[in-house]
C-alpha cells in the first residue's frame, strides 16, 4: 500500500491567477502578457542564453542564493553579462515578487546575448546582453492523485542527451531539442515522460528533471552529463537527515529498471514518483516509502521556513510584519 | 597570385537601410524594430522551433522552393505547424519583400511551438504554434578585401558538433551552443571562425556554414552530421557545369589541412574562402582559382536570373514590368 503523499492541493492551473503575473524586461515592469522581446534577440535566433527558475513558497524564495550561484556561473561560462551583480539580481527578483502580490510563484530569469548585429555572427560583437525575468503563479506539477499514480517513464535510448562536450549542461541552457524529440517518442509509445541517456549509455536526465533511483536502500543520481539540480540536492540533504544514504554516481538503465523506487526532481514539483518504467512497474508500482518520506519532509521543511528568504528581504526592504 | 573575386560592393552594413526592414508576426506587418514575441514563447524558452533564411537578389528570391522544401521538412520533423502551406508561405514571404521596397534582402522565417501552457512541459499540448518572418537588407558577408584575405579557420576538436541522434541537423534549428562555444575558442586563439567535428571525428560544419575542400582536384563536403546546405548544393551545381568533380562524403580534419583550397558556404555570402587553417596557409594562402571561379560564376548566374523567382510572382501578383 502506498504511503500518504501530503502535497498541497491549492496550486493548480485552475486556481492560478495569471492576471497578477509580471515581467521585468528592457528596464520596465509590465504585465506578463505584454512582456516581449525582439524577434532578432539571439536567445531566440541561436538559443544563445541562460536562465534559471527559482520558486517562492509562502512569500519567500526557496534556496535563492543557490539559484543565483548557478545563474552567475552559467553567465560566466557562456560569457553573458546580465548587467546585475548578485545583490542586484536578488533585489530585482525580490521586488518583482513583491509587486505581483503573489506568495507562491515561479520566478524565471534569463540573460540572452541581446539583439543581433546585422551582418555578423560573432557573439563577441554583441555587447548589450538582455536580462529579463518573469513571476508567475506557482503551479505544482503533480496534484495528489497524479502523484499517487506517478509518472510512467520510458528510456528513449535512440535520442541521447546532447553531449556535455558540445553544450555544457552545468550552464543551464535552452537546448531542449533532444528532450522534445524524446518526449514525442515517449508519448507515441504511451509513456508520460522520457529518460535520456548520456552518449556513454548511462542515465542522464529527463526533460527538466534529475533522475534519482533507490538501489539497495541508497539513493543514486547521475553525477555527469546533467544539470546540477537544486531540488535533487535538497532531496539528498533531507535523505541525510533521515539516515538514507545518497550519492552522485554512474547510473545505468538496467540499474534503473531493478531499482526499488525511482523519482524525478525539479523546482516545479520537488520530486515526482516514477511508478512505471518501460512498461513495467517500479517496485510495487506505487510511490515507495522513501519517496513519500522525502516528499512529505520537503513540504514540512519548507512550511517551517527552511532555506527560505522572504521576498521583502531579497528586495532589500524591511519586512512590515 | 589570387584570381579576381567579382563580389558586389554595395551591400554593406553602412549602406543597409534598416528603416525599411519589416516583420510579419502574430498576423500583422510591422517595422522590424517593433517585431517582438512573448518571453514565454517556447522557441525562446526551449529552442523549440525551426527557421530558414532565403535571400532575394535584384528583387527575386534565390532558390525559394528549395528553402520552402527544407522549412516544410523541418516543420514536419519537429511536428511544428506554421499554419501556412507552401503556397501560403510563398505568398507571405513575397508580399513581405514587396512591401519593404527592398530588392536585395535576407528573409528569415520561423515557426515556434508557441506560447508555453502554464504548468506543463508537454510539447504536444502546445497547439497554437507561431509563424513569423522578417525581411532585412542583405548584407554580404565578405566585402572584396575581406574575401581576398579570406577567413582564418581553426578546427576546435574539443567542442564537437551536437550529435545528429540528439538534434537532427537536417531540421534547421537554433541549437547553436556548440557553435558559440567553439567560436569563442577560435577567437581566443586568434582565428576568425571555428570548424566543428562530428562525434566520430570527421569534419561537420562551421557556424551556419557548410565546409567544402578541394582535394586532388575534386570538391568534397561532409555528407553526414550537417544541414543540407542550399549554397553548398549551388556551388556543386556550378562545379558540375565547370567540369569540376564534386561529391558529398566523409571529410577528415587531416584532409582539410592538406586540401588545395577550402571554402565555407552560406546564404549570406555564397561562399567564403578559407585561407588559413590552424595557423597554416591553405594552399598558397590566398583564395584559390577554383574558389574564385565558383564565386564569380555564382554572381554571374544570379545576375542572369538563374533560380530566381521575382518577389511579385511569389506574392501572386502580376509583375507590372
Amino acid at each position: 500500500m502506498a504511503e500518504a503523499l501530503d502535497v498541497p492541493t491549492h496550486l493548480t492551473p485552475e486556481k492560478a491567477d495569471f492576471s497578477k503575473a509580471l515581467a521585468w524586461v528592457d528596464g520596465e515592469v509590465v504585465p506578463l502578457d505584454q512582456a516581449r522581446i525582439p524577434v532578432r534577440d539571439l536567445g531566440l535566433m541561436y538559443a544563445d542564453m541562460t536562465y534559471d527558475v527559482v520558486h517562492t513558497w509562502r512569500g519567500g524564495f526557496f534556496r535563492l542564493e543557490e539559484h543565483l550561484d548557478r545563474f552567475l556561473a552559467s553567465c560566466a561560462g557562456l560569457r553573458l553579462d546580465p548587467g546585475l551583480d548578485r545583490a542586484g539580481l536578488r533585489r530585482r527578483l525580490g521586488d518583482l515578487v513583491l509587486r505581483s502580490g503573489l506568495s507562491d510563484t515561479l520566478v524565471y530569469f534569463a540573460c540572452t546575448r541581446g539583439t543581433a548585429v546585422p551582418g555578423t555572427r560573432d557573439p563577441a560583437r554583441h555587447v548589450a546582453h538582455r536580462f529579463f525575468a518573469t513571476v508567475t503563479p506557482l503551479i505544482l506539477r503533480g496534484q495528489p492523485a497524479e502523484m499517487r499514480r506517478g509518472l510512467h517513464a520510458m528510456v528513449v535510448a535512440d535520442v541521447p542527451r546532447i553531449a556535455a562536450a558540445s553544450v555544457n549542461p552545468h550552464w543551464k541552457n535552452s537546448h531542449w531539442g533532444d528532450f522534445q524529440r524524446a518526449t514525442f517518442a515517449a508519448k507515441d509509445a504511451g509513456a508520460d515522460v522520457p529518460i535520456l541517456l548520456a552518449p556513454d549509455g548511462s542515465v542522464a536526465e529527463a526533460p527538466g528533471f534529475n533522475v534519482v533511483a533507490l538501489l539497495d536502500g541508497a539513493l543514486v543520481s547521475p553525477a555527469d552529463n546533467v544539470l546540477p539540480g537544486i531540488s535533487c540536492r535538497t532531496m539528498f540533504e533531507i535523505a541525510a537527515e533521515l539516515g538514507i544514504p545518497a550519492r552522485y554516481g554512474r547510473l545505468m538503465p538496467e540499474e534503473l529498471r531493478r531499482a526499488e523506487e525511482v523519482f524525478l526532481t525539479a523546482t516545479s514539483c520537488g520530486l515526482f514518483p516514477v511508478t512505471r518504467l518501460d512498461g513495467a512497474p517500479v517496485g510495487a508500482g506505487v510511490p515507495g516509502p522513501v519517496t513519500a518520506r522525502l516528499l512529505n519532509t520537503y513540504y514540512a521543511r519548507k512550511n517551517a521556513g527552511w532555506h527560505i528568504t522572504p521576498a521583502a528581504a531579497a528586495a532589500g526592504q524591511e519586512t512590515t510584519r
